[in-house]
């Protein structure tokens, strides 16, 4: 069945017409729902170096409007370049970014000056329309996984994910959410576990909001409640996303991904990665070469939140001064996953299972 | 070499010849150094059901104090029962609690009514002097693990803990940080992964602070960052606390701890567990039977900090009404302990180990 994704969940919105796109600010998530209006590269840089926007397929195609809303100003080989590097330089680990605005520079680059910015507007509709398709088909492709454990035994699906791979991460759908989503529409019972995922809580910030806002029971939990809750036997599948996967198999996510899979081969729970092609650096032999952004130890040593008057506060959580390490991903080996689920179907984490799914890239 | 641990930081003080005990309120740290005074079987209990104070065999004394404060007022058989109950009912999952209030009682018990309060007083005083000299053996114990690897390679000795099971956990010295605590005193390097435990944060608020009081160096990482901590060849030995560990050596512990034990057998990484042996529950045969206490699932859906004005501030992470599951401990198989240190030495996690290092209890 072909469903809608309701533009009202949408984190990425070009208006008709428009030479600027509207994105939903996830700082201000889960309490407040505020749209800010791209307009300028310089905007789009910030938006993702600063995280108001994230999720690997979604950098992607906000880092193509950047490099189209930059040739909107100078479409001159020069500025082609410095755009790109800037873009390129806002976030190091997702490769879909970088994707993405390779893709838009080789659309324009071989075009004549003036008709370069129309040309990359063009092809960053495609790429988040494109997206939303591939998201959708990973939806049906997953929804199977689903079905067959509601046919195994009664009561609800029970779901573990990580992180925010929803249609927050994406321009649609999302990737680890796409299955849950189909699903739910099509009347099958879940129960998600939300994973908190500190230190930026996307789960509680933003996972737990889609899954709210769409009807979908779901708990809250803190990360390292998860490897419990698999031993306990409460959990029949996890599905996380990924922001870079490499030729072998290997899987780079967001930070506690890597813990997640090890406690799911000890329970034996299927541990599935959702993601859509763009996702896969080819280029990449192994996980070993995958760079792991660190990113500022106050995201540790501080949680923001809402107070009881409403007002999103900063709290301190540790002495004062004290040093943190922030490593923003792991790498999961490939053979602690079960399957990937795509836009072309369902296969192992190796070298030659995607290889066969995608012989077009590899 | 035979150290003392400083009054200053002491979680549970009796003032001389006093009928009351001073605890500082763990609520208030690492922010405010805070004393309260507990004059009441009452407040002794109030403060370990609220957790103003915690870890096992602080819990422990100061149930024992609370069977003492009763006892001032009533010491009659009736009230001698209601108030064990009460005291016992506080917390489930630390056995030392059950343990220190059965030796209580067994020695009241046979007395004349009058006796009985000043003999609870001085059984509770020996329950506190005795665990501090248990946890200063089981530095003793340990610290010749930290020597080995510190003779293996040069650099600090990288230990990554778990929650609090440091002086603020017990009446002086902690169970894992006694070894790194003496290691300190005798001039070995060390450099200490403080994972932050969600959701009461314990070792960002707590461990994070008595490391940094004695000047010990540490980093705070979230805790689903330890597994890739390990992966990464980061962490020389894991040292953690229990709560109570089963005749088979079996580990309940805070929540978070059968993740880092996973994570840490994956990559090779001795996993020690650092316990006085009141934290055996020679009763139960394995993890199985642990009541697992949960607890209310505000703690994950709140985070408690300081704002920038200096005021401690409780903030909501997720959206409202979002429901949380909130197991406090989990169970570490024993398979998965690289040993004991005790205070009568360093042991395997089995029933055959135990046994034999503890004849006279098993």
């Amino acid at each position: 069945m072909k469903h809608e994704d309701p533009a009202a969940y949408r984190a990425l919105v070009r208006p008709r017409g428009a030479r600027h796109v509207d994105v939903i600010d996830q700082r201000a998530l889960p309490h407040t729902l505020v749209r800010i209006k791209i307009a300028s590269a310089d905007a789009a840089a910030l938006a993702i170096r600063k995280m108001w926007i994230r999720g690997a397929p979604l950098i992607g195609a906000v880092g193509a409007y950047g490099l189209a809303l930059a040739l909107d100003r100078d479409a001159t080989d020069g500025a082609l370049a410095a755009a790109f590097a800037i873009m390129d330089g806002t976030r190091p680990t997702a490769v879909n970014l970088r994707w993405a605005l390779e893709r838009v520079r080789a659309k324009v680059a071989p075009l004549a000056v003036g008709d370069r910015a129309d040309a990359a507007w063009a092809e960053a509709d495609d790429i988040a329309a494109e997206d939303m398709a591939m998201n959708h088909a990973i939806g049906e492709n997953g929804i199977g996984i689903l079905r067959a454990v509601a046919q195994r035994r009664p009561g609800p699906v029970r779901v573990m994910t990580h992180c925010n791979a929803g249609a927050l991460a994406t321009c649609g759908w999302g990737t680890a959410t796409s299955p849950l989503f189909l699903a739910h529409l099509e009347g099958l019972a879940l129960e998600v576990w939300v994973s908190e995922t500190r230190p930026r809580l996307q789960g509680a910030n933003l996972t737990a909001w889609e899954l709210g806002q769409r009807g979908i029971p779901h708990t809250l939990v803190a990360d390292s409640a998860c490897p419990l809750l698999m031993q306990r036997g409460d959990v029949d599948i996890v599905i996380v996303g990924a922001d870079r996967v490499a030729r072998n198999g290997d899987v780079c996510n967001k930070i506690g991904t890597y813990g997640k899979a090890l406690a799911a081969r000890e329970s034996n729970v299927p541990f599935y990665v959702a993601l859509p092609s763009p996702t896969i650096d080819w280029r990449l032999p192994s996980g070993d070469g995958i760079p792991i952004e660190v990113r500022d130890g106050d995201e540790v040593t501080n949680v923001s939140g809402r107070d009881d008057y409403g007002q999103t506060v900063r709290v301190a959580i540790a002495p004062h001064n004290t040093k943190a390490q922030n490593f923003a991903f792991d790498v999961t080996p490939a053979r602690l996953v079960t399957g990937f689920v795509t836009e072309r179907g369902i296969t192992r984490a190796s070298r030659e299972w995607l290889s066969a799914m995608f012989p077009d890239r590899s």
